[in-house]
């Protein structure tokens, strides 16, 4: 190398965008701690509590509940893997990108997909999956996004965890967005398969990718025909290292300092309460739900299926919304995420989650987004916004 | 949950077993720094410097240089996943647990392995390897491991990837536990794909697994008949993210964090410079040899095969090797490795890797070492350790 680069301070940021979101300092301070053996006796209580502590997120009682070592896209991959075989059918329900990326991590494991499409910006259509279901009795799973993140859209899980079991397929939900922001009742709804992601609503760094599997679905995995195509993800050698007792059989290095932060995230969950922070998260959307409209600005979800954690904003006409992202980080420091896909150019993505969802964030947002928006000329209501938001503080 | 967990607070450990190594309170400051967005201008500077800095510590000029977001099994995997499509063969050479492992992905990607095995503790025999190129002319690819942690052994990179190039194969060499302790000499061997982990010689947290791929590699994944099997893993993917260039579109959620510690460890290799860092765990580990052999314990493998930064030394007959490794940490602190495999019970496993490969962990593990295994009556010289290795620090 010619020069070498200097050590690496970020700039100071409010991640409002759709993840990762603001890692509190005491999250950070436990990140930071002295690196221990992946097999030390200490490390090992730690797993322990992380284990019961996913628990209490799910609202499971599942033995197999623990976090995967990557990150939202490991613990998706982890899923199909390991439930599916080649030649299998797979009912994938698909309203935003993830469900899509679920169709294609199925293909990839071999098996064939059956998509339940609705437009993006709409949540999944019970109707549409129940004939899909009725159509394809051979359809051994039914896939779908609880909170599309690329939407801002809530699909109701219960009902379609539900349709799952009547027609006995197994059912996998993208909880990535969801976990700790609204809720998510594993063992009521009766899902097989879920998996979420560290750096959304429970403000962790991002990397790992908690899941948990139903007896049901573990059943399916220790009766596999063909060894699943990871070697990595292969939740048989997993649970040898995960699994419970005191001896744990090495399969790769867990990553250790990411662990502790999980740790943290998820006692500074259990200490707020689940039902506390689900509160937070709608207070908190409510409140900038009001400051958007009362600025004149309107959703793209309507407000039956909107999430909370995860605002997704027309851009008004004539508008370049890349600018106005640009300016927000470039003079406040504030992140907010682009729209994806179809959707690339046509919204904003404001997330509210986990840490990020707080009042100061909402009025730093509001505020610096009115005045973005009027510096440009955009027909928006300045003056409005911030108090329509403090009323509902 | 009836009652919370307690914050996290590791116990003090020195790391001397196979990885992770102790983490420099520096790389522990980096990690800890706050999150910022993985598509942040900031980041993606990170990002090319994260880069660079792999390029120089791997000797390699390779553009398909990036840290996989998992720990080295997903490294590993990656590289057999990408270059591997069903009903290849690949010859690979096994010596120890992490040969075994290569052949599990070999497999599980849907093709043939043919195994060149060598007793566990001797290097892979390059006249083996030859005869199998010869016999298996279909062979895709030479998979081996540079230095296997298992056994401490290290195998003659540069011959082995020489006959894969003769023979018109590509060659997939691991380099876990060689990369910034030993030479790693990517472009002068002609290695065409390469993976290492974070947690080792470069002393950052686990979790990360540096890959390295030749432009004859990268036009084998471009030119694939068939989607790679992991959507997560799939480098054609990745590196639309990863990849030259200021527009990085998103794959999935880079370890933020993981990857500050990263460039901190790889700044500090910088720094010292690659061929100091290979000397000083040379010296460290002949230092070590000198206690240990004045102990009167010796080695598994042959000098001539020897990794400075991973010495296996066999346990005394008679010694139960869990209660010293028990003893060593309860008393201690330091932590050393178990034998795996057949090896189980056999030896302990000293790492000298990154910032453990220091003089007062030498000094201290010999003296641990001599005086646990002296209240245990096993048959060594006690007071010859110390001062044979001080003579060679």
């Amino acid at each position: 190398m010619s020069a070498l680069p200097r050590p690496f301070n970020p700039p100071a940021r409010v991640l409002m965008g759709p993840g990762p979101s603001d890692v509190p300092p005491r999250i950070l301070a436990a990140l930071a701690r002295p690196t221990v053996g992946h097999l030390d006796p200490s490390f090992i209580q730690l797993m322990d509590e992380v284990k019961a502590l996913l628990q209490m997120a799910f609202m499971t009682g599942n033995d197999l509940t623990l976090p995967v070592s990557g990150p939202g896209s490991a613990g998706m991959e982890t899923c199909f893997v390991n439930l599916l075989e080649p030649g299998d059918t797979a009912i994938v329900a698909v309203n935003g990108v993830f469900g899509q990326r679920m169709k294609e991590n199925v293909e990839r494991a071999g098996a064939g997909a059956v998509l339940v499409e609705v437009e993006w910006g709409h949540p999944v259509d019970p109707a549409k999956v129940e004939a899909a279901l009725k159509a394809h009795p051979e359809a051994r799973l039914l896939a779908f996004v609880h909170a599309e993140t690329s939407t801002g859209v809530e699909s109701d899980a219960e009902t379609l965890c539900a349709l799952a079991r009547k027609y006995d397929a197994l059912s996998v939900v993208d909880c990535v967005t969801s976990l700790g922001g609204i809720p998510v009742r594993v063992d009521a709804w009766g899902a097989d398969a879920v998996y979420s992601g560290s750096q959304k609503c429970l403000s962790c760094v991002p990397g790992l990718s908690p899941v948990t599997f139903s007896p049901r679905a573990v059943q399916r995995i220790r009766g596999r025909n063909r060894k699943v195509q990871s070697w990595f993800m292969d939740l048989n050698l997993v649970m040898g290292y995960w699994g419970a007792g005191a001896k744990r059989a090495y399969h790769h290095t867990a990553p250790i300092n990411a662990l502790y932060a999980l740790h943290e995230s998820l006692l500074m969950l259990a200490e707020e309460g689940l039902e506390k922070a689900w509160a937070r998260h709608l207070r908190l959307h409510l409140a900038l739900r009001a400051g958007i409209e009362a600025m004149g600005l309107s959703f793209l979800a309507d407000e039956s299926c909107r999430l909370p954690q995860l605002n997704a904003v027309r851009v008004p006409e004539g508008i370049d919304e890349a600018s106005v992202r640009t300016q927000l980080l470039e003079r406040f420091g504030i992140e907010l995420g682009a729209g994806l896909g179809p959707l690339a150019g046509k919204i904003w993505r404001i997330g509210l989650m986990g840490a990020s969802a707080s009042a100061s964030n909402v009025l730093l947002c509001l505020g610096a987004l009115e005045s973005t928006l009027a510096g440009m000329k955009a027909p928006i209501h300045v003056g409005a916004a911030l108090p329509a938001a403090m009323a509902k503080i």
